[in-house]
């Protein structure tokens, strides 16, 4: 099975391949490459599993590779700096092509090396997560953490193709398969009720990594990505609306240390924080809250943050993400399931309430 | 005296303004602001003289700053990051501007952080060395070094308003004041044979900073660059013509270790370098390399490398810089006096030959 979608952005589309047995396709890769310098960047986890037919695939060029340390806490300026590192002993020049071998952290820091790289190289995304397949490899957001803030340092750069090997998943521990659905649940929330109907009826077979409905909820996810991505590149509008429930995990993780939570556990607390507050705006009901909290509950996901964070600490958190502006806190928030919007219009009291509200995970 | 010029670069245009009297001048930043929170980013040695007449210009907006140590050697990732340090202390959010205050090395530092902050934030550039103002506060290139490259790390990236007050010149050390007519002469190398033979007119002139003649230099040179930045923004094509002698001088630049010639001292040497190898292809006479060396001497500028600098070493350096494509050495050379072109038809011992002839400094 291999399935395409595209990315419309004009000059900068690209294809987005899903299927089975990717990896080791050539001629996926090739349509994309330029020179034939290919520097593969992954991690510790990964590389014993995938580097070799990934390799193997590529054999007809010039492949180096650097394997960097697997988790949140290394995606840092010191470890990104390891790519140019590689990238210089190699002498790469500026037709070279980063391949981003990995979870979200590699496809995040590699991306970014490849927009920076003698101001900027080629790069494909090779997802190996779910968390990677169905969010962080579409859409060109690339960067780094800063110690007060997630992906605060970045560019936007596009991958000129991402290759989604399903057969990948194979190997992904529970813990990432669980984190990976949270930004699946997402876009069921953000776009289509639908699409959040079949998660609930399906919650089961995908948990049991069943083909066919692992493959159609990337398929759906990426689609609705895709067409947000196209609309909005750099986010001036509606691309907000798939930070849903990432300004509070962004607080979760920047709070409980890079790596203590996994990004999408993070996003899952987020998801139920989001609807928790749009309930206390009148917006969701009690019953459309309780479906939030229980189809995130059945992914294995927390439905709340750790007790260690205070309110107070969420707020300091908060101001400092992205979404502020003139000093407003914006925040992504539910009218309906199936349907979000951005508001700065959230009164404090009600705010306040739902940062105090910690539900038992 | 106030001229102004446009880089035309559709969405992305931004005025050059150039003239005395500008740093206090609040409606020339005004329009190009559209936050309330702005980070001054300078350096030790400017600080003490600029930055007060800068806050007090900027005194209706909440104005932060930080101050970095002063040369080539601190354009590291390091210091960089010192950037991201102060903007997150000082909480700023999405629409902060940072003004780049201080030489080439501020502006290269500070345009790329802006590049990368929460993915992109405005910058403006108040170039405040005559090689800022002639040439890196213009046209979007910023970067950091790295101990294996020049300018290795970075992104295109253009300010939103450059502001160039002349009066910034009185304070600049002789040595500086050298380094930035390297890219004086350089824009009438490769563009204006009428403009290199004013230059070899009024050297004295400029280097007794007469301020009629330092005001045509720096326009005449915001003219050449602005028209050829936008007509290759991102440098697929003539936009390389501005690197003439930057391959060699980088070469030296990362060879003798940065901070020990300055960047324009680097170039100056840099285009004898180019100018000798146009000459070994048959396309200087003896004459015009004498004329490129004198004007360059006569600027206070080297007009060959360190003997330190070895023709193995060049190009051991050289192959990492950012003009090497499929392999192959690309550089910039002179069919003639004001005309310049690209090619990487260049024999290799005529290369070698070039790179021996250390004349006497």
């Amino acid at each position: 099975m291999n399935e395409s979608l595209q990315v419309e952005l004009g000059a900068r589309a690209y294809p987005i391949h899903i299927g089975t047995g990717l990896l080791a396709e050539t001629a996926l890769y090739g349509p994309h490459i330029r020179g034939d310098q290919l520097m593969v960047v992954t991690n510790e986890r990964v590389a014993p599993l995938y580097l070799e037919p990934v390799r193997q695939a590529l054999a007809a060029y010039r492949v180096q590779q650097v394997i960097l340390p697997d988790g949140e806490q290394f995606k840092t300026l010191e470890v990104w700096n390891r790519i140019f590192d590689a990238l210089l002993d190699a002498r790469f020049g500026r037709d070279s092509t980063l391949i981003a071998l990995g979870g979200g952290v590699i496809g995040d820091m590699a991306g970014f090396a490849a927009a920076c790289y003698q101001r900027g190289v080629d790069f494909i995304q090779v997802p190996t997560t779910l968390l990677a397949q169905v969010d962080s490899s579409v859409g060109g957001k690339t960067g780094i953490n800063h110690p007060a803030g997630k992906n605060m340092i970045g560019a936007f750069h596009q991958p000129r193709a991402v290759v989604a090997d399903l057969d990948t998943l194979d190997t992904l521990p529970q813990r990432e398969l669980s984190a990976g659905l949270a930004e699946v649940i997402k876009y069921g929330l953000i776009r289509d009720a639908g699409f959040l109907a079949w998660l609930e009826s399906h919650m089961a077979e995908l948990l049991a990594r069943d083909a066919d409905a692992l493959a159609y909820a990337i398929r759906r996810s990426c689609e609705i990505k895709a067409e947000i991505v196209a609309a909005d590149e750099l986010e001036s509008g509606q691309r907000a609306l798939l930070n849903l429930g990432h300004t509070f995990g962004h607080a979760i993780e920047t709070g409980v240390g890079y790596g203590a939570w996994l990004h999408g556990e993070a996003v899952g607390a987020g998801l139920c924080m989001a609807a928790d507050l749009s309930r206390r705006l009148g917006w969701l009901a009690d019953a459309d809250l309780e479906r939030v909290r229980r189809l995130v509950a059945r992914a294995g996901l927390p439905i709340g943050p750790p007790a260690e964070m205070t309110a107070g600490r969420f707020l300091e958190l908060m101001v400092v993400d992205k979404k502020v502006q003139k000093g407003q806190l914006r925040l992504v928030l539910l009218p309906q399931l199936g349907d979000a919007l951005v508001t700065d219009q959230v009164d404090a009291e009600s705010l306040q309430a739902s940062l105090c509200a910690h539900v038992p995970v």
